[in-house]
């Protein structure tokens, strides 16, 4: 599929860094077999008879990427947002997840949840399913058919979980080698990730045998982190002999260094923390929205910017609402103003540069060379119509962008290309 | 046009008060002449033979209030929001506002302004115009051809402005006194409303001669209050003998009581100003957007909520970035829980009902009695159509609210009624 040549015309935008959006107005990104060969103004030479697909003055960017999103969580987000994370999960998090443990369910559900990622701007997705491996693979043939970019966690829970999400640590290990086995070659775009649910739900045996399988199979590692107060407080009751909640995942290897690893949320990290999520180059996956549905507080993002600390965004579906990754940058902006404004004005508020970059080049670096439309990247881009959000008064492109990323939606999305094909 | 009797079937849901939403399912809700002659399981005998629209399971709710927006604002909505008040002000709101000096510029924003919010939920709006009496008429003109039932504002500042925004004190007056008199008898759903910008703008000599206008024709009031630190203390040193923000309004008898009055944001009020805004029957217009992106702070609703203050919310265009009231009512139980986890524990987040109350009865009260469609109320319906965000699983009819609240756009409004006339 990806012996092509072809440019795409418009105005192109894309991140140079964390404090830059670089814009190539009437500007020509250029693909070969599904890479990106760079971003002319003038197309050289040796171009000059490639096919060009002119977008005229709409927008063209990197696809996005989401960090952090729970796809059996969709069929009840925005619902009863009332609770926080501990009593949330109890009452409707987990009942709903225990029902993929019908493959028939599981199959209507993830149709609709990958249906609708795909219509919005997100190339790449780090997703939880349920601990349900049958419905894991489901989910991953949905997300391999819409050409979704994914890594997917069979979860893994077998203690405080009510009794039809509990595993069995054993069975819980071997359905996961099972699972890693059937799927670890088996899609274009679609891979497994450990998936411990968070220390909470996780013994010690489990965490053992997780890291001896991410070490047997160089898996990655996706979890939770720092979220909740009362969560933190009852990972200290559970693992005194630790310092801090990060330790308890790096005492068994799951948390950075040989083993790529995203930890979610990261709101209340203590400094100790904070130096290792450093150290170990773990990636937070910022989800504003969802720490601010679920009352968990605002995470010092700006502290982690200026620690080099890797940071991309996360919908966090359903403790977030939107699937949005555009949403999540604004909303990353404004939860980062109300810390300034109300918590801590040394940390100043993030710019639209820099969450532009966190959603772009910043989570994509965990799926590899993606996130940009930079010579040598993976060819996803996204075209973007803002016909809806025009003003009387002419703006530049990156306000043109900024206007999306504060009021955009999946109407605006046009067409969306991944690898070089052209997906819609 | 008031001469009509009918009904609209559908699932029925407007406020019982601010902890309930009540629920009419398959319910039926009659119009007579523009008001709502009550809402019922079956329709009694004699209304038997009145014409029924059945929307079927589509919701019906009240027409939702947005108690504060800046209509020559909509032009820069979304952009370069990484500056705090004053500096906004003085960087992008003033020259915008400048330009509504040519008609024909104000012509062509103000109509763009109407028709996207003609297309949204919002049925009453509270609009700030410019100080250009005639550019005010002419948005007063799109919104009475909208149906949109509006408070206009023509606004007054004659001190700390920019030159060419900065008005002669006795010509302000006079301008102000021909504007009232030519529109407030002129519309059947648009009329004027005093417009202080706020007190850093307005001189003790405006704000008399704007309260004496206001004890000659009985006009309403809206302005801004404690929206930003820095802003206070700028107005603490303009009137050093007051002994709050909402004194310098009060000297003038343009703080509530006899006079209407709807303060915008509330911010940072200190108690003597809460005891004020009771015991003057102030409407605070809550701003929840804009508050986060100008970084002002996080509004303490939940204790106006408690001490009885009259709440409504506000889109705050082009604080905020986006027209909707459903997005205020999600932001408002949002920032209200990071007021909670962050700041104030004391204070529990809003919940659902209250938000909705607020976006509907709460804002409606100011406009008269609207915002319910319960009987006696003026008939301002809106049909919701939830295609796009159906779930998996059944979702009650509160549920499909709440989703809308969080995820719902102006695709969503399907039909939309102002007293008892159907708009689309």
């Amino acid at each position: 599929m990806n012996e092509m040549l072809y440019g795409l015309k418009g105005t192109i935008l894309y991140s140079g860094g964390k404090d830059e959006i670089r814009v190539a107005e009437h500007g020509t990104v250029v693909c070969e077999n599904g890479i990106s060969r760079g971003i002319f103004p003038q197309l050289p030479d040796c171009y000059r008879d490639i096919p060009v697909y002119d977008y005229t003055d709409r927008l063209i960017i990197p696809g996005l990427t989401d960090l952090h999103v729970h796809a059996p969580q969709y069929s009840f987000r925005a619902l009863d947002m009332d609770l926080e994370l501990i009593e949330w999960l109890n009452t409707h998090t987990f009942p709903e997840e225990a029902r993929y443990v019908e493959k028939e369910y599981a199959e209507r559900a993830y149709e609709k949840f990958v249906k609708d990622l795909r219509k919005g701007a997100t190339v790449n997705a780090a997703v939880f399913a349920t601990l349900h491996a049958d419905a894991a693979k489901i989910l991953m043939e949905f997300l391999e058919e819409a050409k979704i970019r994914s890594l997917v966690g069979k979860v893994n829970m077998d203690r405080n979980s009510p009794d039809d999400l509990c595993e069995n640590t054993g069975k819980a290990l071997a359905d996961t080698k099972r699972w890693i086995c059937e799927t670890r070659e088996k899609y274009d775009y679609v891979s497994p990730i450990l998936t411990p649910r968070f220390i909470p739900t996780c013994s010690d045996e489990l965490l053992r045998g997780l890291g001896e399988l991410q070490r047997k199979y160089h898996l990655p590692v996706q979890s939770h982190l720092s979220e909740n107060r009362k969560e933190i407080a009852w990972v200290q009751e559970l693992c005194p002999e630790t310092s801090c909640y990060g330790e308890a995942y790096d005492r068994f290897g799951l948390f950075g260094g040989e083993c790529p690893t995203i930890m979610a949320h990261c709101v209340h990290c203590t400094e100790e923390e904070i130096a290792l999520l450093g150290k170990r180059r773990v990636t937070v996956a910022h989800c504003p929205q969802s720490n601010m549905n679920l009352a968990s507080g605002m995470a010092p993002v700006r502290r982690y910017v200026e620690e080099g600390i890797l940071v991309g965004l996360g919908s966090d579906v359903a403790g977030g609402t939107s699937l949005s990754i555009f949403r999540a940058m604004a909303e990353a902006v404004q939860v980062s103003k109300m810390r300034y404004a109300c918590m801590d004005d040394r940390l100043k508020p993030l710019s639209v540069e820099e969450v532009f970059y966190m959603g772009t080049k910043g989570g994509g670096a965990f799926f590899g060379n993606v996130g940009s439309l930079e010579e040598g990247y993976r060819f996803d881009a996204v075209v973007l119509d803002d016909w809806n959000l025009r003003s009387v008064r002419r703006l530049t492109p990156k306000e043109r962008l900024e206007r999306i990323i504060y009021l955009g939606d999946d109407r605006n999305v046009l067409s969306k290309f991944v690898e070089g094909e052209r997906l819609f």
